[in-house]
């Protein structure tokens, strides 16, 4: 299945990758409408240009048709078709003779990596510019040259996609990725690609506790006028979250936590990286680039935290033209989807039980203890016997589990032994520290 | 004085060494009425067969004339009498010839240790066993055999003795141990012989702070049942409490914690262990497997932890015949006496005390300090200053020895000369955290 | 301004040094007398001897015209007059003729250090004695001897000085040192001294958040008294406080904790000891010697530590002769200085702040921001982002530097930089967690 599962997504990146996505314009557009034709009730919003966003307002539209730098004799020496990573996000149109002097005060590059191309912005202040890679800025010729962008940046929309998938319970999990990124495949198609099968997975699935809400949207500006709308009811429901992101390589396993730094966003995250060997990371709050900047922000303070393959600005592609296809794998992606899927298991399995006998119950009568008792007996129901020491309600299976010094996993299986003989039963959220926050 | 009372308690237990002991049964009784011999206001109580204690219902009374296996001619191979661990507890009557193979499925052995014999029982499968050592199974003709179990296993009772010791205070302090084990010497006559050394101590002792209640019960379902006539009273009225077991050998001091892991008894026991040397060893909750399962089970959760010499489990002639009069000693009982005597001592004279001045009191006009100030006298008084810093009842006096880095009763020398000139009062209970657990 | 500020307190140390201080008696006025004419708002203060204070009561005043050992030809031996620790403080008068036998039973030395004469003092037990250094033990002649002196014990008063300096809130940080030893520097006219400078520059300064209260008092019964005037002010008001003691050599900075150990004193203290290298060090509470004692005991818990170059009795020379004027440097007072500096502009400048908008703020817009985004900047405004991620009002200042890694000052010059644009505002004490101590 994995494999499937993996090329299937490997395929959506392949198809989106070449679309020009930025916080605005048709290429989120495009990438939105390709997403609802395999999630056919994703919600897709426009929100005009001009509306605020607590201290942001969403920004102009930016559409390009054609942007290139030509020689004196009309050879396009540089083309944004050939790479959308060219041209600067947000660059305002322009048809000029430059010497190659002003021209260079245009243009990006990276040194370091003299064969690619880095991938910069100006959302905020109107300006233009061309990305080189090293190599390509010292073949330019002596100049002059024309540079021609014919780009559009006036009133318009920013667009988002928003799904949710009706479990039992009001109490939602979070989740959510980016589409505002040019051709760059790690960060970021790989999130919307695992977040796709992650949707379509949730929504096949029958008997959800949760609710999920689940989110396409571009980066801050699109995190925090949701948030806008929608902050009241998150902090009331909000049970766990994660942002997808650089989801799609092969290479590691990251976390990066909540700003509280122990919710069960946390708890469960952490679960899941333990059993995913020395791969696994846990960086620190100080760390974060992402949008749990935004859900963690002084005032928001949800529990969102961003599960990873390789962290962003931790591996060598990072924001550069090497983020290609070949970065991420089916089989990276099928492991960012895996790692996910483990998270909600917990976290839909996890809860607060209760025994619903005083003292010991007598397991032998239920089947579940050894008839007989000897030395070697002894360890045999320790696990077992573990687990039920702290079946008062307090605390939920997940820190019983870390407790005994077992898996989460091996703590269900022993939860459903109980459960089937009728032992326990869960408490409900309304009954629990009603005084507490939901997430923690 | 301590040699003496070993030798006594040695005593107790070879004289009931041979008795067979185990659930139920005539040798509970005699057991217990040995015990009423040396404190008379042991009350022996008798509950009926069926009686229901939370998830569990009294067994049926277990009695056993006779138990042999023979041969084609007549001749007894293995004899209940030579030792009660051939018969498994709660065996069935039988009288059979059987072939070897058929024997052989009712025969429990420990190929481990080929010279002993295991104990095993089947309080709650109605069936028949026999316990040989691995050098008898070998020794075993070809059969067929006779077997012959003359028991009884009907409606009758469960036997526990209880005994009261009143003090000063309504709070109690609870001592436990067992005396369902047949012919097992540690594991488990050195608990019942050092609780009623102990019980002896207690009742010639004048001026008892604590009240004691004390338990000469039998495992899992005599504590249940105890809890469940109790619970509300000991919830109220428990300040700490132990079960004694395996306190008999010469070999190490063990602890298993409370489930809470830090009452007030917790920090008693810590106390202890810490000056009985490198012998001592706290162990993890994790590997409990005595009454401390009951009395701190979900919904129970009483300060009850285990004080031992050799952990059940942990020495290797624990639950088998090996573990006979030889594994204990006068020593070694008098080591486990000593060991429950300090931390009744510390509870005893524990508390929370406060100084009656504001500022540090002047010491000087109570003959508390050195009259001449000089470099060499500045430190003589560092560990009484200490004491008195944090004497404002906030904590009690174990945990302010343990932050001035010296032993209880350093700390408790202290107080008794602040005490003499009227400088500390202790401050009573009910004024003290009326919001708190009694045993916090 | 360091080595004049230095050298001025240096000289203020030279000027007091030959004066006989002790808890009572002319020197301590003409001290405070010398303080006054630098700082002419210091109040003056006479409790006649016999004022209870708390547990104490202020002793009689004690003075002394002269005081010597001769030998029988009449040549004087020893003299108060060559160095007042000759003479016991509180010494009652004598003019006796005794065998050596019985002088050497009112002679104090210190073997350890055979060229030092001993501190000591003998407040509450009318006795005289002489110090002497070991040498000058050895050198005395066979005898008889002559002892004689001048001393008037009798009812008078205590005298101290105080301080207030009125800021913006009526919350106070209290400051406090000695002026009850003899010719003694390092232990105590560095306090004094330093504390007379700190108040100075307190006094010119403009727009001060917090009072000060300063207070030059004598060990023990001077702050005890004051307490017992004030406590409940105190309780109410005290921010932070400090004991300065042994401020003036240049071999350590040293901190003595409260007895809570983790107030705002503590945190701020342990900031400032961070920044000033290896030689910085905290002690234990356990260790502690000077007026915390009264400031933390039981009842009276204010937030009082001590900071200190060289901890007393941590150095050679400490309570002996040695401890005089080449222990001290201008460099070292004007370390003592720049780290009581240090220690009040944190406290100035700290607070509770509060981003006022929701989500991350737009930094671009109110060039906090690099206008484009590129792989280089994206590190560039990591502490910024981190410091504001933690600005919702739940932690001061210095609570966020420390979780973001970075120093006081690289903090506040962010939270300043916030402060121009207007995105932080200060939270006032009163909306304040009211529920809690001040000082937490």
């Amino acid at each position: 299945m994995n494999v499937d599962i993996g090329t299937e997504m490997y395929g959506w990146c392949r198809d989106l990758f070449p679309i020009n996505r930025s916080l605005t314009g048709d290429g989120v557009r495009q990438t939105l409408s390709y997403l609802k034709n395999i999630l056919p009730d994703l919600e897709i919003r426009e929100i005009p240009s001009g509306t605020p966003a607590f201290d942001w307002v969403v920004p102009e539209e930016w559409n390009v048709s054609e942007a290139w730098i030509a020689d004196e004799n009309q050879n396009r020496l540089i083309d944004f078709k050939s790479n959308n990573l060219h041209l600067m996000g947000y660059s305002i149109p322009v048809d000029e003779i430059v010497e190659k002097s002003e021209l260079l005060d245009h243009i990006h590059t990276l040194p370091s990596k003299p064969n690619a191309i880095p991938f910069v912005t100006s959302y905020y202040k109107r300006q233009w510019g061309f990305c080189l890679s090293q190599n390509q800025v010292e073949a330019l010729p002596a100049g002059p040259f024309r540079v021609y962008i014919d780009s559009t940046l006036r009133p318009g929309h920013m667009t988002y996609g928003e799904l949710f998938i009706k479990g039992a319970s009001t109490k939602e999990i979070f989740l959510a990725t980016y589409v505002c990124h040019p051709s760059l495949a790690n960060n970021e198609l790989s999130g919307p690609a695992v977040l796709t099968q992650l949707a379509k997975y949730l929504q096949a699935k029958v008997g959800l506790k949760y609710s999920y809400r689940i989110l396409f949207t571009v980066e801050t500006i699109g995190s925090l006028y949701f948030l806008s709308q929608n902050l009241d009811w998150l902090q009331r429901n909000l049970k766990a979250g994660w942002v997808l992101t650089c989801i799609g390589d092969d290479r590691a396993y990251s976390y990066m936590p909540t700003r509280n730094g122990n919710t069960v966003t946390d708890r469960v995250s952490r679960q899941v990286l333990k059993h995913l060997g020395p791969k696994a990371k846990e960086y620190s709050w100080l760390e974060r680039g992402s949008d749990e900047r935004q859900f963690n922000a002084p005032g928001i303070n949800l529990p969102v935290g961003s599960l990873m393959r390789s962290k962003y600005a931790e591996y060598p592609e990072y924001h550069t033209s090497l983020d290609d296809l070949s970065v991420i794998s089916p089989n990276g992606l099928a492991g960012g989807f895996n790692m996910m899927l483990q998270a909600i298991d917990i976290l839909e399995r996890n809860g607060h039980y209760r025994i619903n006998v005083l003292g010991e119950p007598q397991l032998g009568k239920r089947g579940l203890y050894p008839e007989t008792s000897t030395h070697e007996t002894f360890n045999m129901v320790k696990n077992q016997m573990n687990v039920i020491s702290y079946l008062d309600g307090e605390l939920d299976l997940l820190a019983i589990a870390e407790l005994c010094e077992i898996s989460f996993e091996e703590a269900y299986e022993i939860l459903q032994k109980l459960k089937i003989v009728g032992l326990v039963a869960e408490i409900q959220y309304p009954l629990l520290r009603a005084r507490h926050f939901s997430w923690l």
